[in-house]
């Protein structure tokens, strides 16, 4: 059988009962890092499993199925996942590989960025698309994201978005070489998404920037979502430029702008400077 | 200190190793089942906790705040619920009760149906606006749900509509009455909500019907999400009518018209007598 195991967000203790009870059965117990992180070393992991875990890093994951799946028909393999597994494109694929290996596999759920973002107050069935929010660099510089916001924010929903996160991306002078060098893992912070944000709102006309978002529009900003560290601030996008809220992964939210009174009640208590009663946003 | 702590969607051991321990450590601890139901029975998880439960049921959670918050100031208290914390209004509004109290809360997130329904191969960041199918009467049908799916579809948006549930629902009768008296539980199934969604859309004229929805639309049911006898069906809305997907809870998903080839090619395993590839939905 093969597992796909979701590790919630927040520390070693956020596995479920279920899943850990498969972790210690297994044969081969796979860890994978890089599509999100969690708050705690694989030291501390493989103490608390009583086991030794393989790391799965992007490489394996996207092109070593095969590898990963040796042998699972047989014996038990798993695979770890910050989150939940069906929350990267890459999982589903994977376990479409499964299946035409015909091994077995069978999936534990866990909290997610999707569901866990309900922390703030925001109810989750008024969100609309998620967007990704990427880094810019000097020459591609994507806006496509604005035009979902703007969708969500024209029919009254709110948008989670999800920030960069590279890690194990090669530099571009190792691209082409035979063994490839890594730049150091970079995650967007919500100052760095609300800048980006800003510079295209920037670009837009004044009926545009009145009626969509301008630097004035309120947004929430999100970091360590589940962890004992978690820090959420209400602030506007001006203001979420010049927000600190520490180490990753950080999200940003862009709510709707008719809120549910118990809504603007949740959100006001990390709001310290701006009384969101009256405010026009 | 007052817990809240999701229960995942599955059975007794889809809590998270951390909500465990702290179910063993506290005073009190209540259990939610009205807002969802999961696949075990209360003697169960007592058995499985090592301690009794509270049943908290409708009357208690939505009034009697007060009493089960009495004393986690001093000591600690928690309240389960299926699926995560933030799910349902009621526990956001659980939360600010807390706050007012200056008792200190902490969540314990899990998977809920918000994001455990990625299972049947739709990416969650393509989902829309999520809407509720409530059971019709005699007297009242409403209807907006369906506006917000044509939003989605016409925005190429999968819709998550979650179907209706009665639990402790007093007789029309007892209401006024001193003591009330309960109707049977109800859980919508997905050929009731493909009924009820049908009966819409045969109101429309043909151009909507053409363009949003109409009887040879895919739709997606989903039962016992998380549970080991977790169902998928795709089939047309009017195939959906007459679908018995078993016991509850059940869920509906309107896919949107374009889909990643990755998300047809899931899709296509709980889909029987459909060619996806070329349906033209």
């Amino acid at each position: 059988m093969f597992y796909l195991i979701g590790l919630g967000l927040g520390d070693i203790k956020d596995i479920t009962v279920k899943g850990l009870e498969i972790v210690k059965q297994c044969s081969r117990v796979y860890l994978e890092m890089y599509t999100s992180i969690l708050g705690c070393s694989l030291e501390d992991m493989q103490e608390f499993y009583g086991r030794p875990l393989l790391l799965a890093d992007r490489d394996l994951v996207e092109q070593g199925a095969d590898e990963i799946l040796a042998g699972a028909g047989e014996s038990d393999v798993a695979l770890l996942v910050v989150g939940d597994p069906f929350g990267a494109t890459t999982h589903t694929d994977f376990i479409l590989r499964a299946k035409e290996k015909n091994i077995p596999y069978k999936v534990i759920h866990n909290a997610s960025i999707m569901n866990a973002i309900g922390c703030c107050g925001l109810q989750l069935y008024k969100f609309g698309e998620t967007v990704s929010i990427p880094y810019w660099d000097e020459t591609w510089k994507p806006d496509s994201f604005y035009d979902k916001i703007k969708l969500n924010r024209l029919h009254n929903m709110h948008t989670l978005c999800l920030l960069d996160i590279k890690v194990k991306e090669p530099t571009p002078e190792s691209l082409m070489r035979k063994r490839k060098e890594y730049m150091p893992p970079r995650f967007m912070s919500v100052a760095e998404a609300a800048q980006q944000l800003l510079t295209i709102v920037e670009k837009k006309d004044a009926l545009e920037r009145n009626t969509v978002l301008n630097e004035q529009s309120l947004c929430v900003g999100l970091a360590r979502v589940g962890q004992d560290t978690q820090q959420i601030v209400v602030s506007t996008l001006h203001g979420m430029r010049a927000t600190d809220l520490g180490g990753p992964l950080h999200s940003l939210i862009i709510p709707a702008k008719e809120m549910h009174p118990l809504e603007v009640e949740f959100l006001q208590q990390y709001a310290a400077n701006i009384k969101l009663d009256d405010y026009n946003h």
